[in-house]
C-alpha cells in the first residue's frame, strides 16, 4: 500500500517528480514522523544529479527534516504522539565500534545509516528522505525540537545548523574569542548566527560586497571582503577559529595566515577538486592546525537545538512547495537563496 | 681582542674556515660558556649556504650547543661556574607579547634572537652560534644540562630533541597510544626514542628497507615501509599521532588516512615546495588535523633534557673535529650520519 507521497529523481538526468512508496514497518524502537518542513541541502542537489557517483535511483533526498510523531513503537519511550521532532543527516549507526561508543555517531567506523541512499541495517532496503509525507526512524536518531522555533526555520537547524555548531563547541568558542566564517550561504549564515550567540566576536569573510549588510545583520561584528589584500593584511594573526564553508576550490593559506599560534581551519565543505596545498611554513611558525568536521553527533544536535530554542535562532528561509524544487536546485546552483530552501510538506499531501 | 675561534662561512658559495672574533660583554644577565660539543643540524648548512635567502656574512652556525658555565654576570645567579649547560635555537625573545607572556618564547609574536644569524636586541650584533670555543648568552635562554648523560649525545638534544619532543608532548602522546615517526634522520631518530619513552606504541615510516633494524633498535615497536602500499593500507585509520619528520615534498595523505578519528598529523619539517595538496574529505570524515610544530620552549627544553637524564636518552652520533665539517656537509646531503654530526669543539682551541 503506497502511503507515502514523496518527490524523487529517477535517473541522474531528469528532474524530481512524484514518487509514492509503502511506508516501512514501525518497529518497537522506530517512531514515525508526519513531516512538516524539509530544508534543501546542496548535498540534496549532488545525490539527486549522481554527482558523488553513489546513487542508487529512485532517490528520495531531504535530511533536515521537521515534523510531528504520529505512531511509536512499543519501546519507543522517548515521544508520545504529538510531540514536535527532528531528524537529521543519519538514521542510525553500527552502535558498536568505538565512535558509536563515545557517542560520535557521525563519525562511525562502519559508516553511519544515512537518512537517504542508505541501506538499512535490517531490512537492507534504501533509506528514503524528507521530501516525503513521512518517514519512519529509529527514536534514537530522533531530535528534540523547541516548541518556541518556527519549525519550518528549524528544518535547516539539523545539518546546516549542526554542521556549524559542532566544530564550533569542538573547538570551545565562546566570548573573548575571534572567529571568522568563510562564506555566507546556508552553512555560513547559520556559523555566523551560532558564533554571535556564542559570544565571541564574528568576522564574515565574503567575496561580494552585497554581503556586507546582511552577514551584519545576521550577526557578524565585521565583514572582511576576501579578494581585498588589505582587508586581508589587517587579520593577520588574530583569530583562534575560522569555520569555512566554501566547497569550492580555493586557497586555505590566505586564511591560515590569520590565525593566531594555536588557532585552528576547520573546513566543513569537501570541494570537488582538493584546494591547493596550504603553506607548511605557516603551519609550523605558529603551531596552527588545519582539519575538517562531519555534521555532528545526535548529542551535539540535540544540545544545538536547546541552543537554538534558548537563544531563539532559526535559519533565514525561502518557503516552497514541492513542485517548485527543480526550480530551486537551479536557483541554488547560482547561489540564489537567502539562505536555505525550504519545503512546506503539507503541499506533498493529496 | 679576537678571544673566540671559530668558524665560519664568508659567502654562499665556499667551504666554512677558521673565524676569529672578539667576545661580547658578559652583561649581568648574561652567563659566558666555553663550549665543549655543537650538534650539526641541517639548517646550519641551508644558512651557511644562503638557501634561505637571509643569511648574512659571516656567518658562525651552530644552536645545539653543550659547555660549561666559566663566567656569570651579576644578576645570573641560576648557574655558577662550572655548571653543565646548553643552549638551543633561541638566545633572546622579545619577552613582551602574548607568545612570550605564555612561555611560548619559539613562538615570539616579534620574533625571537636565533642562536646565530639574528640581531642582538641591545647591541644590534649579528648572533654567532656554537662552532666556536665561547659563547655570550642571556642566563634565561640556557638550560641545565644533567650529569649523567654523555654531553656529546646531549648536543642534538637542544635542536632536534626539542623539536620532536615539544610536538610529542604537546599532543599529550603516552601509554596506549599509537603514535608514527616519519622519517628516520636526526629528528625521526630522536622521535623514535622520545615517543617509545613515553610509553607510546611506536611505528617508525621510512621509505627504505636498510632502516628496519636500525629503527627497531633505537625504540620503533613496528617499522614499516611507506612505499608499500599493502603495509601502509595494514595501518589504516590506526594512530593516535604522526610526526612527520621529512622536509622533502611528499604525499600527505598518505599519512593522514592512517589516522583515527581525531587523530593529528605533525610536520616538522619545511620544504621548499609545499607538498602537494592533502585530501579536505580525509579531514573532514574523521574530524583529522594537519598542522606544523616550531621547536620547543625554554620550559619544554628544560623539561626534555630533565626527561632524557631520567631516561637516559642522547642522540646516537659521529663526533667530528671542526675541519671535518664541510665533508660532514657533504655526507648530511647524502643522509650518509647515523644520525647526528655532532663536533668536538676542542678541535677549535689553539
Amino acid at each position: 500500500m503506497a502511503d507515502i507521497h514523496a518527490y524523487a529523481a529517477q535517473d541522474e538526468k531528469s528532474p524530481l517528480t512524484p514518487f509514492d512508496y509503502s511506508s516501512r514497518d514501525v518497529r518497537d524502537n522506530d517512531v514515525k514522523i508526519e513531516i512538516l518542513y524539509c530544508g534543501v541541502c546542496h548535498s540534496d542537489l549532488h545525490m539527486a544529479r549522481n554527482e558523488w557517483k553513489s546513487t542508487q535511483y529512485p532517490i528520495v533526498p531531504g535530511h533536515e527534516i521537521v515534523g510531528r510523531i504520529v505512531e511509536a513503537g512499543a519501546s519507543a519511550k522517548k515521544f508520545k504522539k504529538g510531540d514536535l521532532v527532528g531528524v537529521g543527516c543519519m538514521v542510525d549507526s553500527c552502535r558498536s565500534c568505538s565512535s558509536c561508543d563515545e557517542g560520535e555517531e557521525n563519525y562511525c567506523e562502519n559508516g553511519f545509516v544515512a537518512t537517504y541512499n542508505s541501506k538499512d541495517r535490517h531490512s537492507e532496503a534504501i533509506t528514503y528522505g524528507g521530501y516525503a509525507t513521512d518517514i519512519v526512524v529509529d527514536q534514537d536518531f530522533v531530535l528534540k525540537v523547541p516548541e518556541n522555533l518556527d519549525p519550518a526555520g528549524v528544518a535547516p537547524l539539523l545539518c546546516a545548523g549542526v554542521t556549524t555548531y559542532a566544530p564550533l563547541r569542538h573547538w570551545k568558542v565562546g566570548p573573548g574569542q575571534k572567529v571568522g566564517i568563510v562564506g555566507l550561504g546556508g552553512l555560513g549564515h547559520m556559523g555566523v548566527k551560532l558564533a554571535h550567540a556564542m559570544g565571541a566576536k564574528v568576522v564574515l569573510f565574503t567575496t561580494s560586497a552585497s554581503k556586507i549588510e546582511d552577514g551584519k545583520r545576521l550577526g557578524a561584528d565585521e565583514v572582511v571582503i576576501s579578494k581585498d589584500a588589505e582587508q586581508m593584511e589587517a587579520q593577520v594573526n588574530s583569530f583562534d577559529l575560522i569555520l569555512n564553508t566554501v566547497a569550492a576550490q580555493h586557497d586555505l593559506t590566505q586564511f591560515i595566515r590569520l590565525l593566531k599560534r594555536d588557532g585552528h581551519l576547520a573546513l566543513v565543505g569537501v570541494p570537488e577538486h582538493d584546494h591547493p596545498a596550504p603553506s607548511v611554513a605557516e603551519l609550523v611558525f605558529k603551531r596552527r592546525t588545519v582539519g575538517g568536521s562531519l555534521i555532528g553527533s545526535i548529542a551535539e544536535t540535540q544540545e544545538m537545538l536547546d541552543f537554538c530554542g534558548e537563544h531563539n535562532i532559526t535559519a533565514d528561509i525561502e518557503l516552497i512547495n514541492i513542485d517548485q524544487i527543480n526550480e530551486a536546485y537551479e536557483r541554488m546552483l547560482k547561489s540564489d537563496v537567502k539562505y536555505r530552501f525550504v519545503i512546506d510538506n503539507n503541499s506533498l499531501r493529496k
